[in-house]
């Protein structure tokens, strides 16, 4: 849309441009079956708001907000983990959810420059929700990367409606991906990025991905070299800086620790994707369990929990390294094409030479 | 002042209701000399800047900005680190200096609501900096503490205007301390806290703190009990969460990994005056080097370095030490009496009582 | 005993040469009240054993193992967690132990050349327990300071078999104090230091601590500069490198994080004793919770647990600090004078000249 | 050999069994050029040396040494950092190389229960070592992996010896691969793994990556799913826990911060082989610096320095990616069928089955 809000009800349009996510393509990572929606709304509970933000010739930004549960979720705290790849980023929020091993708030995705604002509309939302008359102090998580290629970050466009509009636009269900919400002005491989969402069932458990895509490296597409084939119109160099924000939920009962750990399998698929990981990225994966049962119980002296031991975590590490690799080529495969600052274009990567390229190598 | 920005300039007012540092009372931890100024900004080239918000009835908060030196900070990085003590606190920036090693703007202190304002202030105020047209990402660094007993932080009084305020009012030389800045509202062993400065030098360098003290426990002052003997009249239990933010800066030249030790020193000082390092507690340390050869030379392959190698730092560390408890003392001794939100006071503690003690347990 | 194996039978030996407990000297941190021997082994089922090794002119040195619970430690490990205050030392085993939040073997402690015997006695009395004939991990806990003043630390003189004694020794009761164990060679403020221990009751939990004090700075002693007025007479500077291992045991269920919190405050706790955490000093904090209801059920995919939330943490920190204080007074007024490799004397402290610095304090 | 020590001149014998480096089959990650070698021994002074233990039917271990530089290592302390991927491993020496970014002794790996002796063996040679007479404390750097499935690990049959032999066995050039060293006994995607190496030139520098194989997942050899398509005759399942040790040297002079950094992308480059990164896997990456200029000075009170700039990094950061990913290859297309413990048999991988595999999906 053009100079306003996307509402969460636009989330469902289908892709322009001939877009298809990566399993349509045959390009499905690992055994294990995804959730209904291949998505991290297929975690309970989970839904997600986007604002995307199309205004005139320089604006391509927007918001992504993930709210962990119905309820109020300052009140009713999940657990939380942070798992830092490279912090050459704006993440805030981190250094309390490693303390206390909560989230309090929903975690909200947007630019580099406006992460100020994502705080303020995340905290005055949540000072404004019935049953929080008399908080004083809220962690907000809001993570970002940058997309000064294509809008005018400097500008500051977001607000704190902004940001409060995609909380409140949050549902469950399908997730809109490529081009939206914090995704709209993001660079991947030197194509046009954005958000993607990917989800694996783990026996009784759910592990939903999404991420916010806007790194280099050379691209690898099921293990397929497509960026030493393929390259961008616009862009001859696509090693360059960049960030990716990882999100990851589940339903699993995970004590802090290790959400943590849970976290670290999303950096680490970085790399099959063909991550460069450079000097100038921001990759931090924040991980959160929905589970009531791993919530903190502030009134009791000693509170009664279930978790997961050390020992049952290799599945849902694998269901977590999987989703995410294709969450990440989802970001990609649903993007559009995206003209913005200073005419500055970053391509849809085209999926008919995907396509052939997987086919070349062995695929499909 | 009331409803408007204290300028830099009426820090050196005289403080009234016959407040002193702690040196006047006889109570200098160590044996380091200090600084000329006995403050932060005797590291050469530091400044300091604060706003006082006291509006009404109900707004008693403000900002307190260190400017590690006089150029574009954003163009010529300090190098920096920061400690953890207990993260119960919303700090903004800290996972980049961790990462990178560098600190690219002024500090600021503020509310614990206000952070998202601290952060649009510091990122508004670099990207407006002459030589700083071009730039697309800011990593501010903002710390608080919960003035919430004392200031109607629910209201977020403090605008980005106020933050820019703070840093454009920096200066060197005399710092005001007690109930000004970012320590107006704040709250420290039951009394009124505030912000508070020392410094030490050691050899060639020097080591500056400033702290914005709001915790609890049970006070000492040089070891002598003040908190068994004298109870502020309006607060039975003393001992309950808070936090408190510590800035040390030297001109040593030492590299990330040193400054992050530094940093820990300070959250360790608290610990000699008494501190209960509570659950709700936001205690965290940022250090900074202001000498330019431990500067990052982007420019460059291999980059000059001068640095302290790690057999030279207990001397530092001593200092800072030493500097961080004298600060935590004058950010109390030079607090004045503060009526906010709901009629709530938080006494100056009287410094005769201070002194009567100081006496009867061997001091003075 | 001389030149051989110091049974846990002999810890409770009468203190020779008019030595006392720090409660003894009127010195009592806090409010809180002690378990009933005032040690780490007032939390159930903790246990002590130590070896201590003096063998002609040049061996002082020795062993202290601390045993969490009286099964089978492997099979049954505790939650844990560490936190490093310098990292001038050897500790064994600290990153699993972050990793999985488990220990599953006795915690030993000893000096700096012979951590990897620790590591070899722990690892071979726990390969030949009964039931673990078929474990082919074992991840060893093993702390240390540096004894080499009085002791020919290069002589390696700690054996395997040493260990396994050590471990064999184990009970609970009474712990011997001062230069006994790991703590027979070391050096604390110039003075002798050595081993201690304290307890403290937090509501229905016990928070108990052991330490092994080899560290430097200004001696306080609740406060009194002791350091001040009283020089040892074989040492100028008492300011100099050294370490100190700390060890927290609880009963109160919780989780690895909070673990890792608990055992901040122990390192915290240097602070109010006076040290200068300089840059040699190996500061290290480990603690466990001996509660069966955080213990990994590695055979359940969900497993049932109990845990204090964050909001309960707060009386166990003050715990955790108080007897960490007091622990470190009784290592040193407990201890008594050690003439060692090459002739070097290290004092027992004066109970005598800190009664009358007590005094002149305005202490008792 | 049988039951002795493997000398290091027994490094260059050719590889029986028609082994081949991963090179020879067209497997090249990237584009950056190899140094001479392709090897960790490129970085110049880097010396490697290992002890093959085959004794009998069930001793197959052993002890790779990676020696910085050929001078006294001790008093001559190299830059290191440590990252960590999965702790659930016992590497020894980590906390001290983070805290004052230096190594001081050679990098030594063998099996899980024998990291004792990997600290022993070099504790007692650094001691021997002219230089070194009045050192009373040492910082060994020992990793691990599990071989117990092909030896008897609870034997225990490295010996302080061993070790020593190992060290002082280091010598530059070609360094053996596969079934030998620290990598005799161990299984890497249910295939002999064991001793791997490579290096890239980044312009002036070279990055040399040495890595002990024993690990799972769903091996992909250049993106190409070869653990989809080939199962080793011997284990149905190849995904099970196990580790990987990664140790990276430079000769960039590098701060220790960055040399974390580097050490992060080694454990990064495990992702593009299959790695499942397990919970039982313990992942660790340590990475130093030759380079003079970057070494602790301790006499000097601030001492002269060269280093690379964060800014600098990405190039090298490839670097590691890429020699990590080729020596994991390396380790396992080096390795030899080894028959152990019980008759448990590690089959090479066929070498012809995996040339065909690329050529099916589109490789060579």
């Amino acid at each position: 849309m053009t100079g306003g809000l996307a509402a969460g009800t636009a989330q469902a349009a289908p892709p322009p441009g001939g877009r298809a996510r990566a399993r349509e393509l045959g390009v499905a990572p690992g055994d294990l079956p995804t959730g209904d929606h291949n998505a991290i709304t297929d975690v309970a509970g989970v839904r997600v708001g986007q604002v995307t933000l199309v205004e005139g010739d320089r604006v391509r930004t927007g918001v992504t907000a993930i709210v962990p549960h119905p309820d109020n979720v300052f009140q009713d705290k999940v657990a939380g983990g942070v798992f830092i790849g490279n912090a050459f980023g704006k993440l805030a929020g981190s250094t309390q959810v490693s303390e206390l091993g909560t989230i309090e708030a929903p975690i909200v995705l947007t630019n580099t420059l406006s992460v100020a604002r994502g705080v303020d509309g995340t905290v005055a939302w949540t000072l404004a929700q019935a049953g929080n008359g008399s908080v004083q102090s809220v962690n907000a998580v809001v993570g970002e990367t940058n997309d000064g290629a294509l809008n005018d970050i400097r500008g500051r466009h977001v607000t704190e409606d902004h940001v409060i509009a995609a909380i409140e636009a949050a549902r469950g269900g399908v997730v809109a991906e490529g081009s939206v919400g914090a995704g709209t002005g993001t660079t991947c491989f030197g194509w046009k990025g954005g958000i993607g969402t990917s989800s694996r069932v783990v026996g009784d458990f759910t592990v939903g991905v999404l991420v916010q895509t806007n790194y280099g490296g050379s691209l690898r597409v099921d293990g397929v070299p497509v960026g030493e084939e393929l390259s961008p119109p616009s862009m001859a160099d696509t090693s360059g800086d960049g960030s990716c924000m990882l999100v990851v939920a589940t339903d699993a009962p995970l004590t802090s620790r290790n959400l943590e750990r849970l976290a670290a399998r999303a950096v680490f698929a970085m790399a099959r994707t063909g991550s460069s990981y450079s000097n100038g990225s921001g990759d931090f994966a924040i991980a959160f369990s929905t589970s009531p049962h791993v919530r903190e119980a502030p009134g009791s002296a000693v509170q009664d929990a279930k978790y997961v031991p050390n020992a049952g975590m290799s599945g849902l590490f694998l269901g977590a390294l999987d989703a995410t690799e294709e969450a990440i080529y989802n970001s990609m495969f649903m993007a559009t094409t995206v003209t913005g600052n200073g005419g500055t274009t970053r391509h849809a990567i085209p999926l008919d030479r995907v396509r052939k390229l997987l086919r070349k190598y062995g695929r499909g």
